[in-house]
C-alpha cells in the first residue's frame, strides 16, 4: 500500500517522486523503459552530448579567426555516439540513486491502471497488483508518427528514424531529410550540418522552429541556410520510402534522395494502454486534462509531464510534478504556463520566453518590441567575430512590464532564466535598470535594451 | 556653458554621458586618453579577447575527450593581439557614435578643475576654461604601484609590466610572475598557463582571488596548481629587477628567475593632479568620498566608479554613473552595493554575489550555506569532462531570502546576473522553487540547491 505511485520515471515523474519521498509519503514509481524518460535517454541530454561534440568542432573549423590552428580536423561519430551512450548511462544511474536516497521504491515494468478499490487505486505491472492512496501519471509522449504512405515500412527498415534511434547511427550520413522544423529537428539538422551531412529540413508551415518568435526563427534559418542546410518550408510529406522522401509544394511533388528520414513532427501524449478509461479519467485530443493544479477529474489523480499536452518540455515536467506533489501534501502551489522559458541548443542557441510579436498581435495586446543587437555587447565581439544575434524585449505599454524575452546568440540557453524570473515577477523596465549586470557578459544586452531610446 | 562637465571617458563618464545627452542635458566629456578608459582599452574587454582565444586553444587540447581530432594546435600570440587591437578599436568607436547620437561634445585632453565660479565649476583642458553647472568626476584608477626594490627601473626597462603593457607583448614568453593574485592577476595568468608560459602567482595573503568565498577561490587554486600554476602565499615581494622577483615568506628570501613580472596587487583612484583641492573635494585614503545617491560634499559635484574607491568594477561604474544622472534629474535613485555581481574570466569561470561563507561570519549573521555539485546538472556532465564546479547559496535562516551566490564552472559568468536579481530583490527559497529553469542547464543547478535537504 502506497501513499503514492507515479506511472513513468521521466522528469515529471522521476523529480516528483524523489520530493514526495522527502516529504515522507510511501512512493512507487512505475517505469517500463530507464528511469529518466525521453529526456534523459533519447531526448534533450544525449542530444546535448551531440551538440557539444559538434561545438567542439565548430570552434575547429573557425579557430583560426581566432589565432588558433592546427590540421587535419576530424570528429569521431562512433566516439561520440559511445560518449553520449556513457553520459546518458552516469545520468540515469544519478536518478536511481536519488529515489534511493528518497527511499522511494521502482518498478521496471509497464502499468496499467486497473481500477479504483476502497483502498485506493490498483495498478497492475509485471503481473502483480500496487495500490495507491493517490496516482500522479506521468507516462510521457512518444513521437507522433501519421499515416504517410511507406513510414511504417521505413521506420522498420531503418531508413526512417525518430528521435530515438537517430541518436545511434553509427557512422555520418552522407544525407539526411529532417521531416519538421522543430526544436528536435532542428537540433538534429544542427549537428548532422557540423559533422558534414547534407541536410534538408522539410516544414509544412512556412516557418521553421514553431512558435519562436518569427524574428528569431528567420535569423536562425538564414544562419544554417548559409552553412549548407535546405530548407523546404510550406512542403507536405507524402511518402517516405527507402532511399528517398517525397513532398508536395505549392502543387508540385519533389523527391528528395536520401540516406536517412528523421521524422519529427511532434509529440503525442502517451495514455494509449495505461488504463485510463478504467477509472474514467477524461482526456482531450489524447492528452490528459488537468488544470494549474496539476488536478485529473478525478479526485486523487494527477498528472504532470507531456501526458497532459500543455507545454512538452522537460522544464516544465519537472515544475508540473511539483506542483501535484506540493497540492498533495496540502500546499498550494500552481504553475505559470506564461514564464516557462524554451531553448534551442543550435549554434547559435536560441532561447525565448513569454509573448512573442506574433502573440502580442493574436491577443491584442497593447505593447512594445524593441529588438537590439547583442554587439553591444563587449564580450559577444570579443567571441563572435561573424555573429549577428540579437534580444529582442517586450514590453507592456501601460505597466511597463516585460511580457516576452527572445534571443538567438551565445549563451542564451544560460541566460534566459533570468528573463523568465523577470516574466514571472512581472518587474518593470525600471526594476531591471537598478539591477546590475556583470560586465562584459552577453547578459547586459537585457539590461542595455532597457535604455533603448 | 554646460549643464555637465564629466571628467573621464571610461564606464561611468560615458554611459552617464550617454544617459545625460539622451535625457537633454548639454553634456560634456573630457577624456585624456581612448574613450572607454581602462575597462575597454586595457582592461575588461582586451583581456576577454585574449581569453577567449586562449578558450578555444584549450578546447583544441581537450578535444579527443570528446571525440575530435586533428594534429598540431599552435597559438599565434601575435595575431591574438593584432585581433584584441582591432576589437577594442571597433568598441572605442562605438561608443564614440553613441555619444556623438546622445550630441555630448567629447575633448580629447587631460582635465582640471580650476574653481568654482558664479557661473558653476570650470575646468581647464588644453589651455581652454570650460564651465558646468554641475561636475561628474569619473576618473577612474591606475595600477597601484608601491615602493619596491627595482619596481621604478624595472617598469622603465619593460621587465615590469601593468596590466596596460601586458596586453602587448609581442611573444609569449617563457616564464612570467604575476605579482598579485587577485583578478587581473589571476586572468592573465589563466591566459599566458593556457597559451604555455609557466606562470608564478606570488600573493601576499593566504589565498587568491581577495574577497571571494575561500571554498570558490581554493577550488580555482587547485584546478591552476594542477594545470601548473605555480602559488606563492603569504609571501611579500622585496624586489623587482630585471630578470628576477625576490620574495620573502615564512622568513626566507626567495628569488624566481623569470622573463617578466606583470604588477598586478590593486589600484588606486585617480584623484591626484585633477584639482580636488581647487573646490574643496574631500578624499579619504585618495578616494573621492561619495554617498549611495552618488554625491560628494561639494554640492553640483558628482563622482562615479573607480575614483570612489569603493567597488572599483566597471559594471558599478555603469550604474554609480546612471545613478548620478538621475539624482541629477531629480529622479532619486540609490545603489546597492549588496547585489553587485563580479566574475573572474578563468576557465573555469568564477561568479559570485553577496554574503560569502566568511562574511556571514564576520558580521555575525544567522545563515546557511549550501554548496551542490554542479554534477546535478545533465548539460554540466555532457560538456565538462573533467569538471568538479560548484554553485554554493547563502540563505538568512530567519527570512529564507538569498543572501549570496557562489558559482564555479562553466558559464558561471552569464548566470551570476540572475542570482545578483534573486539577491536584489531579496527573493526567497520558495520563491526560486516556484521559478521554471530551462532544462538542461548548468544554471538549474541554482534552482536544484533550493532543494536540498
Amino acid at each position: 500500500m502506497y501513499d503514492l505511485i507515479i506511472l513513468g520515471g521521466g522528469p515529471a515523474g522521476y523529480n516528483a517522486a524523489e520530493r514526495a519521498g522527502h516529504a515522507g509519503l510511501k512512493t512507487l514509481v512505475i517505469e517500463e523503459r530507464a528511469l529518466g524518460g525521453v529526456c534523459l535517454n533519447e531526448g534533450c541530454i544525449p542530444t546535448k552530448t551531440l551538440l557539444y561534440s559538434a561545438k567542439i568542432f565548430d570552434y575547429a573549423k573557425h579557430s583560426a579567426d581566432y589565432g588558433v590552428s592546427f590540421e587535419g580536423a576530424k570528429i569521431d561519430h562512433g566516439f561520440v555516439v559511445a560518449r553520449k551512450n556513457k553520459v546518458v548511462k552516469q545520468l540515469v544511474s544519478g536518478v536511481g540513486a536519488k529515489l534511493r536516497r528518497a527511499k522511494v521504491d521502482v518498478v521496471n515494468a509497464s502499468a496499467v491502471i486497473k481500477e479504483r478499490s476502497s483502498e485506493g487505486f490498483v495498478v497492475t505491472a509485471d503481473g502483480k497488483d500496487y495500490v495507491g492512496k493517490q496516482l500522479l501519471i506521468a507516462t510521457g509522449s512518444s513521437a507522433a508518427l501519421p499515416p504517410i504512405d511507406g513510414l511504417k515500412e521505413s521506420l522498420e527498415s531503418g531508413f526512417a528514424l525518430t528521435n530515438r534511434e537517430i541518436l545511434d547511427l553509427e557512422k555520418i550520413p552522407e544525407s539526411i531529410v529532417v521531416v519538421g522544423g522543430g526544436v528536435i529537428g532542428l537540433e538534429m539538422a544542427s549537428y548532422f550540418n557540423s559533422v558534414g551531412s547534407k541536410v534538408y529540413v522539410v516544414e509544412m508551415m512556412d516557418h521553421i522552429a514553431g512558435a519562436v518568435d518569427r524574428e528569431i526563427s528567420t535569423m536562425l534559418q538564414k544562419e544554417y541556410a548559409a552553412r549548407g542546410v535546405e530548407f523546404i518550408l510550406g512542403a507536405k510529406v507524402q511518402s517516405i520510402k527507402d532511399g528517398s522522401v517525397s513532398y508536395e509544394k505549392d502543387g508540385a511533388t519533389q523527391t528528395i534522395k536520401t540516406d536517412y528520414a528523421l521524422v519529427s513532427i511532434g509529440r503525442r501524449p502517451r495514455t494509449a494502454g495505461i488504463g485510463c478509461e478504467n477509472i474514467g479519467l477524461k482526456l482531450e485530443r489524447g492528452a490528459i486534462v488537468t488544470n494549474e493544479y496539476g488536478k485529473t477529474n478525478v479526485p486523487g489523480v494527477w498528472a504532470a509531464g507531456d501526458v497532459n499536452g500543455k507545454s512538452m518540455l522537460a522544464h516544465t515536467a519537472y515544475r508540473e510534478g511539483e506542483v501535484c506533489i506540493n497540492n498533495i501534501l496540502g500546499k498550494k502551489d500552481r504553475i505559470n504556463y506564461a514564464s516557462i522559458p524554451a531553448v534551442i541548443y543550435t549554434n547559435p542557441e536560441v532561447a525565448s520566453v513569454g509573448e512573442t510579436s506574433e502573440s502580442i498581435k493574436e491577443k491584442g495586446l497593447d505593447a512594445s518590441v524593441e529588438t537590439v543587437t547583442l554587439k553591444y555587447s563587449g564580450r559577444y565581439i570579443a567571441e563572435n567575430e561573424h555573429g549577428n544575434g540579437v534580444v529582442k524585449i517586450i514590453t507592456d505599454n501601460k505597466h511597463h512590464n516585460i511580457l516576452g524575452v527572445h534571443m538567438i546568440g551565445s549563451y542564451a540557453s544560460e541566460i534566459i532564466y533570468g528573463a523568465a524570473m523577470m516574466v514571472e515577477t512581472e518587474m518593470r523596465v525600471a526594476d531591471v535598470q537598478k539591477l546590475v549586470f556583470p560586465h562584459p557578459t552577453v547578459c547586459e544586452v537585457i539590461r542595455e535594451a532597457m535604455f533603448t531610446e
